[in-house]
C-alpha cells in the first residue's frame, strides 16, 4: 500500500528493509539452518528499542495507574486452556493437498484466488489496477504467482466481492464449499485439495517425564493473570476496580506466516486486565483526565455501510453518545492513544477500529482496535476488548475457586420474599426414600408460584406440587407439612464477578509500524536514510565520534562516554577510520538522536559540538553543558529547539559529506 | 542448612516463606487447577524485584561494556540442537517403576536411599546426626520418609559414603549397577524399578501445520547468540573482541523439581557471550580495572582434597599465579561479585567454585560457578565457563557458515613450503579417469614427504608416492609431470574462530538467595519481618501514608504521588484503615525502604516526615527537600545516613506500634 513518510515522500519498503537488515535490526532466526518462516531475532538495535518500547509502557501503564504487574509461566496446563476456550476455538482451517503435501489457510487461499480472477478480469476490461490487495496487511507472499486475464460474467465479479468482503467470517464448512463452487485448488498445480479442518494454533508439548501433563504454549498472557485474580484482589487489600498487567512471550502456530514481524510465531505481548464491576456503567475514576483526548473512530455501523471513514471526537463525546460502550473501555482508548504517540507513532496514521458483531473473540462483549497504517495497509497492533465476566466465571466453575468480588453494601439491602418451609419431623417418615426429592422441588418453587401457592394453602389447607419420579407425578401437602410466608431480610454483602476490560498490545507489530512512521531519507540523497525516533525511545542515545584517530582524543572520548553512561545515558563510540560523515551517516540508519565530535578544540578548551540527527545542526559548549542538555533532551526535559536557542550554534566545520 | 541473616539471628525459613506468600513475591502456578510442579508465578512485588535485578544486569554489563544485546526465539528446531550436543547429551537418568507407574531420577533415588541407610547405621551406632543432606542444595522432598535403624559393616559405611561423594558423575549403566548391588528399589513400597534411561531434558514440540518440522524450547540463551555470530562480528565493525548478551527464559523439563524457586522448568536467565582471540592468553582490555578486587575461591585442588575451604586473594593474583587459568575468565569472576554485591547480595555467603574436569558441561574447558549460602545449602548461580570454539565449530561445520574471525595481520607472515607443482596438460592424458586421483594425492602429500621427493626427484628424476585404487598403488611421475621447490608467500591474513567464555546467570536463584539474604526481623519481635532490598533494587521505593482517613490528606497524597512519579520513583499509597505502625510493618515486609507520612502539620507547613525502612528513624522537611533526598537514595547518590544528618530528625510522633 502506498504511504508516505512524515516529510512527504513517498515511503519505500524495500529501502527501509535494507537498513533494518543492515543495521541488524532484525534477522530470520536460524538463517545458517536455512530460517524458520515466522520466528525473527532481534539484533542490538532492534532489541534496545524493543526494550525501550517495553519501559516507556511499564512507566505509561503499569506505574502510572498503580497495576499490579506479574510473570505467569507460558508453559500451560491442557485443562486451563480447555475451559478458557482455546483448546476448541483457537483455530485457523487449512486445507491439504494430497498429493504434494502443502498446506494452505484456507481463507487466505480463497481470498488470494479470487483476487487474483478480479485482477485478471479487471485487465481483461483495461481497467486500472489499484494495490488494493493489501489493505488489509495480510499478503506477502501470494499463493497465486500469476494473474490470467480472463474476463468474468457481471454477476460472478458482484459474488466474488461479496464474499471477499466477508471472507475472515466463513467457516471451515462455508470456506470448503466455496472452494468448491469456486473450483478452487493448488494454484501451482491445478491439484485437488482436500476439504478444510481446523488446525490448533498453538503449540503443544508435555510436561514432566511421563508425558501424563499435556501442555501448551501459551497463545496470550491473559490466562496467567485470570487465574490469579482471588490473590491480587488481596493483595489489593480487596480494593475495586484494580488492574494486572503482563508483559512476556505468547506463541501462535501460524499455519503459513508472512508480512516480516507483523504475523509470527512467536511474539511479545503486553496485556492489561483491568476488573470492574460489571454494575453502575463501568466508570473509571480517571476517566476526566483524558475526555478530551480527540480520536479518529471507525465504528461498526459505518463499516457495515461499506465505508471505512473515521469520524474525529472527543473520547469524553464518544462515551456520551453511546459510541463508545462505557468509561473504562474509552478512558483506555485514550491511554493507548497518548502511549503509541510518546513512543513516536505518526497521530495520522492511527485509528480505532470497532469489530463486528461476528468478528469478535469468543469471550469478548466490545472490542476497538488501535490500527496504524503501514505499507501492509491498516494493522491491528492493540486490542480493547470487553471481555465481560466470560473467563473468571469459567474458571470459577471448573475449579470451584472463588472467582469473584465480596464487598460490603454501603446500604444494606432489603429483600422481601417468599419462604416455604417444612416440617423436617413429619416429612421424613411421610415420604421415606423420596423426602429429600420433594423437599428439593419444594426449595426450587419459584416466588410467583409461591405466592400462588401460599393463597391455595390458605384457602385449601393443602397444596399440589408437581415432583417428577415420585408417585404419579405430582405431590400433595398439607398445612400440616408445610407453611408459606412473606419474609423480609437484610442483605449485608454482595457478590459479584467482576468484567474485564483489556488493552492487549503486540509489542513486534507496534515496533513494526513505528519504524516504518519514524523512516525517512535526507532530501536530494535517497541512500541517506534517517529514523527518528524520540530520544527517549532510541535504541542508542549518543554516538561519540573522534574527529580522526589521533591519541588526543582518546581520553576525551573515554571520559564523556564513562560520564555519559553515568548519567544514565547510554552512548557509543565510532572511532572507525570512516569519515564523520559517513559515521553520522550510520548512525542516522540507527536512529541515534545525538552526536558529540570530539576535535583539536576540544583537546584545548574541553568544548564539544553536539549534533542533532533530524535537523543535522549543531551547537558547541562546555563538557557541563553538553552533557546537561543532552540528559534533559534525553528524559524529555527539553527538546533540540530549546536547547538550539540556548547553546551558541557551531557551524565552523562541515561535517556531513 | 542453618544459616544467619545479616543481624546476626538464625535465619528461619519458615518465616520468610510466610511472608512471600502472603505478601505475593510468587506464588505455584495454575494453583486453582491443583498447579504443576516447577513452575510459579510472580506477584506484583516478585515482578517488580526481577524487573530490577534485569535492569541492574542490562546496566552493570550491556551498558557499561557495550555488550550486543540481541533477543532470540525459544522455540528452536531439532537441528540446531541435534548440532550443539543436547539432544544426546542433555539429559537425566529416570527409573521407572512398573507396577505404580512412579518416576524416579535415578541419582537422586541412590543417593537419597544410601543417605538414610547411613543415617539409620547412626542411629544404630548411638552416633549424632547432622543435617548434612541439604549442603547442596538439592533436596526438598525426600524419596526416603523413614529411616530405618539398621546397623552396617564398616566397610559398606565406607563404600556408601564413596559413592555419594561421586553420585554427580555416574552415567545410567553406573546407576543401574549401583541400584542392583545395593537393592535399591521404590523406597515407598519395596517394588522393583527397571534399569535407568536417560530422559532428555528438553521441552519438545513441532512446528508449523505440518509437524514435520520438530523443534524444543531452548534449554539456554546462548544457541540463538552463536548463530548470530557472523552479523554480530559485523554490526561491530569486525572488531574484536565483543560480547553478545541475552536476557530471557529458558526451559527444563525437570523429572522431579523441587526446592521451590532453584530447580523450576521455566527460568529466566541473563547470558553473555564473550567471543576472544584464544591466542594471545585470553587478555582483557579492563582487566585493571578490577585486578584488585579480592575472591573467595574454592579451586579443583582443594575440593579433590575433599576440603571446601576457600582461599580469599585479589583476582589479579589468582591469574597471575595460574589459579584462574585467563584475564577474561578472571575480569568476569570479579563483575560478576560486583554486580551481585550491588543488587544487595551479602558478600559473605558468596564463593567461586571451580568445577571439577568430570562435571563440567560437554562443551567447557573450564568452568567457575559463583556459588550462594542458603538455607538450601550452596546454590550455584552463576556459571562462568570456557566454551572454547566449540560451538561455533560444530555449527560452522555443520552449516558451513563461516563463524570465524579475518582479521588482516600487523605483521603479514612469511610463510616458507614446499611446492608441488603437476602440468595439468600432460597429466590428463597420461592417467586419463585416474587424473583426479592422483592429483589429490599429490596435493595431500605433507610438508616433510615433499621436501623428501624433491630430492628424489633432483637426484633420479622421478618419484613414486602410493595412490590407493589407481593400478597396483603406486603411481611414478617423471619430473616432465612434475616439480617440487622451496617457495616461500606472505600470508596477510589470519582466520580463526574465536573462543567464548560464557557468564550465565540464573535470575530466579539470584532472586531467591538475594530475598534469603535481605531477610531479617525486628528484635524482640519475630512477627516483624523485614526485607533489606538496597533502595536501587527494592520493588517499591516509598510508600505514603496519610496519617488518618482524614479529607485534608488527599490531596497532599495524590500530589507527592504524582510528582515522585515525576522523577521517576516509584510508590504506593496506603490509605487503608490500618493503624500507620501496620502499614509500616506491611511494607517492610514488601522491602519498601522509604515512607512518607502525611499529617495534620503537613496540611499546614507542607512539611513531610521520611521514615528510613531499616532503622525506623525519620527526619522531617519540605517537600521539595524530601524529594530530592528520596531521589538521591533511590538512584544511589546519597545514603539515608548523609540525608539523615542533613535534614532535622522528627521523633515527635510514635508512629510504630
Amino acid at each position: 500500500m502506498a504511504t508516505t513518510t512524515k516529510t512527504g515522500q513517498a515511503f519505500d519498503r524495500a529501502s527501509l528493509e535494507s537498513v533494518l537488515k543492515r543495521r541488524l535490526f532484525y534477522t530470520p532466526s536460524f538463517e545458517i539452518y536455512g530460517g524458520v518462516s515466522g520466528l525473527y531475532d532481534y539484533g542490538p538495535p532492534g532489541c534496545a528499542l524493543q526494550t525501550n518500547i517495553v519501559d516507556a509502557w511499564r512507566k505509561h501503564f503499569v506505574l502510572e495507574e498503580d497495576m499490579l504487574e506479574v510473570d505467569c509461566t507460558m508453559l500451560t496446563p491442557h485443562e486451563v486452556l480447555k475451559t478458557s476456550g482455546h483448546v476448541d476455538k483457537f483455530a485457523d482451517w487449512m486445507c491439504k493437498d494430497p498429493k504434494t503435501g502443502e498446506i494452505f489457510r484456507a481463507d487466505h487461499l480463497v481470498e488470494d484466488v479470487l483476487e487474483s480472477r478480479l485482477k485478471g478480469d479487471k485487465e481483461a476490461r483495461g481497467q486500472k489496477i489499484e494495490a488494493k490487495g493489501e489493505e488489509d496487511g495480510k499478503k506477502k507472499k501470494k499463493k497465486v504467482k500469476e494473474v490470467k486475464v480472463v474476463k468474468l460474467e457481471d454477476e460472478v465479479v458482484k459474488e466474488y466481492e461479496e464474499t471477499l468482503a466477508k471472507i475472515d467470517n466463513y467457516n471451515g464448512e462455508e470456506l470448503g464449499q466455496l472452494m468448491k463452487k469456486h473450483d478452487i485448488k493448488n494454484p501451482a498445480t491445478g491439484g485437488d485439495l482436500q476439504p478444510p479442518v481446523a488446525f490448533n494454533l498453538m503449540f503443544s508439548t508435555s510436561i514432566g517425564p511421563s508425558s501424563n501433563l499435556p501442555g501448551y504454549l501459551r497463545p496470550e498472557t491473559a490466562q496467567g493473570q485470570f487465574l490469579t485474580f482471588q490473590k491480587l484482589l488481596e493483595f489489593n487489600q480487596q480494593s475495586m476496580p484494580f488492574a494486572s498487567a503482563s508483559i512476556g512471550k505468547s506463541f501462535r502456530n501460524e499455519i503459513s506466516p508472512r508480512a516480516g514481524l507483523l504475523r509470527v510465531r512467536e511474539f511479545l505481548m503486553a496485556e492489561i486486565e483491568h476488573f470492574v464491576d460489571p454494575e453502575g456503567g463501568k466508570k473509571h475514576p480517571r476517566f476526566e483526565e483524558v475526555k478530551d483526548v480527540e480520536l479518529a473512530l471507525l465504528d461498526r455501523d459505518v463499516q457495515l455501510s461499506g465505508s471505512t471513514k473515521v469520524t474525529r471526537k472527543p473520547i469524553g463525546e464518544a462515551v456520551a453518545s453511546g459510541l463508545v460502550d462505557n468509561e473504562t473501555l474509552g478512558y483506555f482508548l485514550a491511554r493507548i492513544q497518548q502511549f503509541l504517540e510518546k513512543i513516536g507513532i505518526d497521530k495520522t496514521k492511527l485509528r480505532f477500529r470497532q469489530h463486528m458483531a461476528n468478528e469478535m473473540a469468543h469471550y469478548a462483549a466490545d472490542c476497538w482496535d488501535a490500527e496504524l497504517l503501514t505499507s501492509y495497509g491498516w494493522i491491528e497492533c492493540v486490542g480493547c476488548a470487553d471481555r465481560s465476566a466470560y473467563d473468571l466465571s469459567v474458571h470459577a466453575k471448573k475449579t470451584g475457586a472463588p472467582l469473584m468480588v465480596r464487598e460490603i453494601r454501603k446500604e444494606p439491602l432489603q429483600i422481601e420474599e417468599w419462604v416455604a418451609e417444612i416440617d423436617k419431623k413429619k416429612f421424613g417418615p411421610k415420604f421415606k426414600k423420596d423426602g429429600k426429592t420433594v423437599e428439593t422441588a419444594v426449595e426450587a418453587l419459584s416466588q410467583e408460584l409461591r405466592e400462588k401457592l401460599s393463597l391455595d394453602l390458605k384457602n385449601e389447607g393443602k397444596i399440589s406440587i408437581a415432583v417428577p419420579n415420585v408417585g404419579d407425578g405430582k405431590v400433595e401437602l398439607g398445612s400440616d407439612l408445610i407453611t408459606i410466608e412473606k419474609r423480609s431480610r437484610v442483605e449485608h454483602t454482595r457478590e459479584y464477578i467482576p468484567n474485564v476490560i483489556e488493552p492487549s498490545f503486540g509489542i513486534g507489530r507496534i515496533f513494526y509500524a513505528l519504524v516504518e512512521h519514524s523512516y525517512w531519507t535526507r532530501e536530494g540523497d535517497e541512500a541517506r536514510g534517517v529514523l527518528s525516533f524520540p530520544p527517549t525511545i532510541a535504541p542508542t542515545k549518543v554516538l561519540l565520534v573522534p574527529l580522526s584517530s589521533h591519541p588526543d582524543f582518546k581520553p576525551l572520548v573515554k571520559r564523556l562516554s564513562h560520564k555519559l553512561r553515568a548519567i544514565g545515558v547510554s552512548n557509543r563510540v565510532d572511532d572507525s577510520n570512516a569519515s564523520i560523515g559517513k559515521r553520522y551517516s550510520r548512525n542516522d540508519e540507527l536512529g541515534t538522536p545525538l552526536g558529540i565530535t570530539v576535535d583539536f578544540q576540544s583537546v584545548q578548551d574541553n568544548t564539544f559540538t553536539l549534533r542533532d540527527r533530524d535537523s543535522t545542526k549543531q551547537v558547541r559548549s562546555t563538557e557541563e553543558k553538553i552533557c546537561t542538555a543532552i540528559k534533559n533532551i534525553v528524559e524529555g526535559v527539553e527538546t533540540w529547539e530549546q536547547v538550539s536557542k540556548r547553546l551558541p550554534a557551531f557551524e565552523g566545520q562541515q561535517l556531513e559529506d
